[in-house]
């Protein structure tokens, strides 16, 4: 694990921002940037870049959740939240939202690494089993589409699947641009000129 | 949540687990069956069928954490799991494993619901994605079989895509077979029979 992670901290509790910040030193983090207003959580974000988020709330209204949880949805990383109480449906809110670690009522400075360890290791393992979801799912729509752009061919030009495709690929080749644009286009003209 | 779950806790330290069954009971959770031998605890499984493991090993050694993840890789149930201790490389490995809850160095009776909860919870959402993972790479696979199936009947017969495919389909609807079964049979066999 990187020693020399940039983690914002965002605590409008003094007190509490001091165990999580000497946590976080103990562990060798010195890069730590801490934010005590909300409404300049976002604007911060954009400047650090920081490569782990940590959000101190204490005992959060409904709202404040909600304006958290949004922000965990865009903002894809590591994230450990400390609360002081949550309900079930908090929980499951937490954990759609993407945060990584949710931890209730367990906030003290020896707790602080392996909390931020386990975020980022739970956010690496999802980001994966997630981005290989889109691979397989776009691997799909992408032969979909070159399937029917061959079919189109092989009918309306009397080819063979392998020429049909020869051709998409010398097509997509000479024009310089992907087969897959090739086929779409094939299938939007096709659709337009008719049987 | 539901509340009649069925728990399974792994303890071999009597104190230790009487502050997680009075934590469990106190959240409404009173079919928990503990178990303090290991070599108990893969038989127990199988027949008390739990909803959730909850395992306590205080400072457990190498090969015993190896266990329970070896375990936890295999039984697909949510997994809770309490330390004392850890270096990030167990972290890293208790999440591999599919650990929903790795709690290091932070048992106490209060907590232990959250952190039920929260195992329950982040279980379900990791399974959901792996379905969907599985789902979309089996349907690209199944959809490679068909295509091939497909181009065959197509060169061999002189059909058409749409042609090839029902073929395919009143074969599978005949035999009362799966389309996918069908066109793995075609494949087999003109890879026998050569071009």
């Amino acid at each position: 694990m990187p020693e020399a992670l940039s983690i914002l901290l965002i605590d409008d509790n003094a007190i509490r921002a001091s165990i999580i910040e000497a946590g976080l030193r103990e562990a060798g983090h010195t890069a730590v940037h801490i934010v005590t207003d909300i409404d300049e959580v976002a604007s911060q974000i954009g400047m650090i870049a920081p490569d782990v988020v940590i959000i101190d709330l204490e005992n959060p209204n409904r709202d404040v959740l909600e304006h958290f949880f949004a922000l965990s949805r865009i903002i894809e990383r590591p994230i450990a939240m400390f609360v002081d109480k949550s309900d079930p449906a908090e929980i499951e809110a937490a954990v759609d939202a993407g945060v990584s670690a949710y931890v209730v009522d367990g906030l003290r400075k020896d707790r602080v690494k392996p909390i931020l360890d386990m975020a980022i290791v739970r956010f690496r393992a999802f980001s994966r089993l997630r981005k290989e979801l889109e691979a397989a799912r776009s691997e799909l729509q992408g032969r979909k589409v070159i399937d029917k752009a061959k079919s189109i061919l092989m009918q309306s030009r009397g080819l063979s699947e392998d020429e049909a495709y020869s051709l998409l690929r010398t097509t997509a080749m000479n024009q310089n641009r992907k087969i897959l644009d090739i086929a779409q286009a094939l299938i939007t003209a096709s659709d337009l000129l008719g049987p």
